[in-house]
């Protein structure tokens, strides 16, 4: 199977966004030649990019866990992909792969690098939950709650940015293991989303809301406290969940998408220590990469919860490479409903 | 053995401080008979009152951990005493026993509250320390680097207000167990102590410094960072810690009494959220009470570790009982230099 065109199209990163939101142009739509492959490398068409809020963190120059893009380089990203040509042994053209190949159609990649797909495991799901519930965000809800979180039936769990690709998952995954979830979002379609179609038990719509009044909200809903809180957010969210914490609280620090423009400035951050003291709460970061050596138990185990209808996900799908810079900064303003994919190719 | 004196001095809680410094009229002091014991009670004599952070908290109406004391009653306080006189099976006149009854020099307590003293499990050392090193600062330095720190062999240890009763043991277990440690205190003679008397390895005064020279004088000290932070202080200190996290680094939070007089007012929290998810750092509450289980193996290790030489510990130590409540603010104010106590009785 050839490359059915000779062109590449690919945004590389052409401004960084310090201590303000992204825009358009800090991406630079650029067509290249399609690259052949060298010497143990394949040639891959991407099929499914998955667009993360991570990839906000890698625009900017600050010390991160990961190095940040450079400027004119490829945006990164994860992809699903197809094999079209392969100067490496043990890959094949039509060959399905997880790479790390960024924004663009075509790449050409060192084999070492990419990790080919056994479609058995799949049977019917489809090839982009790779990326998603059976990819890095499902595995991390799976990772941070098994590792962190540890919820036991009857407990009370708060889940920000609910209806996203991580929390829709943690949500549930908690729903089976017997607790009471509540939900945070910023919007009411989103709440009922979660609400009605996955089980959680209540949900709260932060907008407009400050920490005060997310906090009683919050307590209304939880009147106990809240034994695990599962942010993805940070900020306001995050100092309301802190006014209700339950003794022995666990709280996974998994996303700070809140405060990705406001680099350098102050969390928002109210009585926290206090907070950790007086209920001997335990707060942890949580990146899902340090997990790796557990991956294949993930996969099994979601890939059988959501054959068995225990698991239910939602993507949102946007077409052609074009379309990635907004759904990015639609998926960092909320936008999104589901995991934020763009389908490159069919 | 009878009362030598037939009045009963004691303090009585008579203002709450909320939102201010503690100051003497907060306290009155208070004569009274002195009671006799009832049916299943003892008498005790007080030998020595333990003077520690957390009896601020006690005095504010804010929720904690435990209930406020109420206004008019005595305050709060663990004592070594004596027995004077029993109505318990089991306890007898000359008994030794560790009871949570106040800042006064006698009081009748149900004999269930009281714990017995082995005195040959303290061979040469004195009773003080049950108060101290082998008592709850001891037991909170030793459960919290044993349950959530677990500093291990090459790491570099942070301990704040490290010249203090929790301070001055937790450094020294982690120079036991191998690590790097350094210290933060608010005066030159408790660094020299910390550094040339207890040998760890370096100490900063946090006094006149904002966040960031704090956070530069522990780079400057720990340039790989901080694998281990004992705080008992919360507020700059804990801020400028959190700039130096090394990955994987464990946050003991112990003590906020830099926030004590503030309460209802932000910590100052910056860039906490971040770190803690850059560096999948674990940040947890500690309460020595939910250790109570394993005190016994507490007090034999750590006597036999001051009994070889390998903990060194020290007492800053005021006569009478009238001298409790500018002792307590001095405490406060990190005016003592050790343990801080009330001999009540000779």
């Amino acid at each position: 199977m050839a490359p059915s065109a000779s062109t590449n199209k690919r945004f590389l990163l052409a401004a960084r966004p310090e201590g303000r939101a992204v825009v358009e142009s800090d991406f630079k739509l650029d067509v290249a030649p399609v690259s052949a492959p060298g010497a143990d490398q394949i040639l891959l068409r991407t099929l499914f990019l998955s667009l993360d809020p991570y990839m906000r963190g890698r625009m900017s120059a600050a010390r991160s866990y990961a190095a940040p893009v450079e400027l004119g380089a490829v945006m990164t990203g994860e992809v699903v992909g197809e094999i079209v040509e392969s100067r490496a042994p043990g890959f094949a053209a039509g060959d399905i792969v997880l790479a790390h190949s960024g924004w663009q159609e075509y790449a050409a990649q060192p084999a070492k690098y990419v990790e080919r797909v056994d479609r058995s495991q799949l049977g019917d799901l489809p090839l982009s939950y790779l990326l998603g519930v059976l990819g890095m965000p499902g595995a991390t809800a799976y990772f941070a709650l098994d590792t962190i979180g540890r919820p036991r039936s009857g407990e009370t769990v708060l889940i920000s940015a609910a209806a996203g690709a991580v929390g829709q998952v943690a949500g549930q995954i908690a729903k089976l293991k017997g607790c009471r979830v509540i939900a945070t979002a910023g919007a009411a379609d989103k709440l009922a989303y979660v609400t009605q179609e996955l089980g959680f038990d209540a949900g709260i719509d932060y907008k407009g809301k400050d920490a005060e009044a997310l906090a009683a909200a919050i307590a209304a809903h939880a009147p106990a406290g809240l034994d695990v809180f599962f942010d993805n957010v940070g900020g306001v969210t995050h100092d309301a969940a802190m006014m209700n914490l339950a003794l022995h609280a666990r709280i996974i620090i998994c996303g700070v998408i809140s405060a990705y423009d406001r680099v350098g400035q102050p969390d928002i951050g109210t009585r926290w220590n206090r907070q950790l003291l007086v209920k001997r709460a335990l707060m942890q970061g949580f990146l899902v990469s340090d997990h790796r050596a557990r991956w294949p138990e993930f996969r099994m185990q979601m890939a059988a919860w959501l054959r068995q209808g225990r698991i239910r996900y939602r993507e949102d799908i946007v077409d052609g490479i074009e379309a990635a810079p907004r759904a990015f900064m639609g998926l960092l303003a909320g936008a999104n409903r589901g995991k934020m994919l763009v389908r490159v190719a069919a």
